[in-house]
């Protein structure tokens, strides 16, 4: 891990382009960190700029993105990741001169190749803070959703200067940026993130089926809330990072599959279960975090 | 539910079998409740009957479980299933005229097939406090584990007056008793207990083939913690557990794999992805409580 600890000079103007959970909590996180840097914002509505506004974590906000990205030394995308690698050709244009463009999106080789085609792809860092939460928009917003978060930070074609603006950006907030491949990221949070949405996902409609809604209202504890949490998150943004991510899901899925099925096996072979036993030992073990 | 409020009187003594998460957390929750009420332990180890009492949860111990239910008024099994289903014969036997066994068990056709068998099976009740934690043993137990839980009461052979004991029981820690069928039971908590389990043994065992141990550590979040947490729970108790409900988590582990398969499919197919939106909003919906 290169990452310095330079920390963000306090005359860097942020704008974050999308005011959402992600994009909201960074505003918050740099004005409570330091409350006279100049945090601009952009969101579709202009109800959620008075919103953020109001809660004092922008100074100013723009429907338009260019408008607040022409006035930032420092431009965050905070919008789902197919959004970003369809705006990221537009705002490089639009950055002032010494500017950089990053963004939080959840897969990162589309984004890294969307910045290199850019014109200006010196200035443009991919990145990918590792928090969120189901609830999403700028009510979910919280000014500690980064604390202690990794933050993965692809530099893909970026100047050294650049990588450095937003490996600043990311202790500012309290987070602890890693450098790493777009490449080997995308396949590591298709496994830590995407495939636990997609069982997830799969496990809540095979449960509802099998269930009524009193019974499940009844007998559901904890097991079956936790493990089918992330079901709940929003469609859209798993969508764009299942469609932009499908090479790395596809063949953890089918694995997934495998193991699904070594258990039925082995739970319809019987005997003494001797074979079942050690399958979960290695389990239990398997998902012991280092 | 005809479950009444009448509650468990003071004078009835109680044998809970077995001092884990279960039967400690019960002996210490009627305790707790009634401190003047007699507890009695039974554990293998007597180091386990010394620590239960010095805490107070039981007033005395024995390591042979027909010592302790040959004393007591009502006498709760808190083993894993099939030990359960393996001692219910020898306590019918034990118990004192007017006295009560029940057990704590996650599965219910084989303990109430035991029950009826037994020389006693109008003093018999099979019941299910929905509630649990991956820690096990004394150390883990705690006196709220029941506050609020569903207790499944499953009355087989016995008689109105027993199941009325273990109602009553249930209501004394705080538990709100259900009476149901031993079959549905098992088919409802195997989908929403056992496969969930299930998924994330396989889910833990799929993602650590695919990362390093430094990648997931730092590049796994809560989704990833809360989608294998079930995975840490004791392979001893779950492989009674699925042993004695494989007929019914067989088939959902089968359902299951074509939910995963549906979703390859469906990411497969590419496209504008609206058939794989509306696969997530539909699990996001299926996964809410009612």
């Amino acid at each position: 891990v290169a990452a310095t600890d330079e920390g963000l000079p306090d005359d860097v103007t942020v704008a974050v382009i999308g005011l959402g959970l992600m994009g909201g909590s960074l505003a918050a996180a740099l004005k409570r960190r330091c409350p006279g840097r100049r945090v601009i914002g952009s969101a579709r509505r202009e109800e959620t700029l008075a919103e953020a506004r109001a809660r004092g974590w922008i100074d100013e906000g723009y429907v338009a993105s260019g408008d607040a990205a022409a006035r930032a030394d420092l431009v965050v995308l905070a919008l789902p990741v197919r959004s970003i690698m369809g705006r990221v050709g537009a705002l490089a244009h639009c950055l002032r001169p010494g500017a950089v463009l990053t963004d939080l999106g959840s897969t990162k080789r589309g984004v890294v190749a969307a910045m290199a085609a850019s014109c200006a792809p010196g200035a443009c860092v991919a990145g990918h803070p590792m928090c969120g939460r189901e609830r999403r928009g700028l009510d979910a917003a919280a000014p500690d959703l980064y604390e202690g978060a990794t933050w993965a930070v692809c530099a893909g074609s970026a100047t050294p200067e650049a990588v450095q603006r937003v490996v600043a950006l990311a202790h500012a907030v309290g987070a602890r940026p890693l450098p790493m491949d777009a490449a080997r990221h995308d396949a590591v949070v298709a496994a830590t993130s995407h495939l636990p949405y997609v069982v997830a996902a799969a496990l809540a409609r095979t449960v509802r089926r099998a269930v009524t809604d009193e019974e499940l209202a009844a007998l559901s504890a904890g097991g079956y809330r936790d493990t089918t949490r992330l079901a709940a998150s929003s469609p859209e943004m798993m969508l764009d990072i299942l469609l932009t991510n499908r090479d790395e899901v596809l063949p953890l899925l089918r694995g997934m599959g495998e193991q699904l099925d070594t258990l039925a096996s082995l739970l319809e072979g019987g005997g003494d279960g001797e074979a079942l036993a050690a399958y979960m030992r290695q389990a239990r073990s398997d998902r012991r975090l280092p």
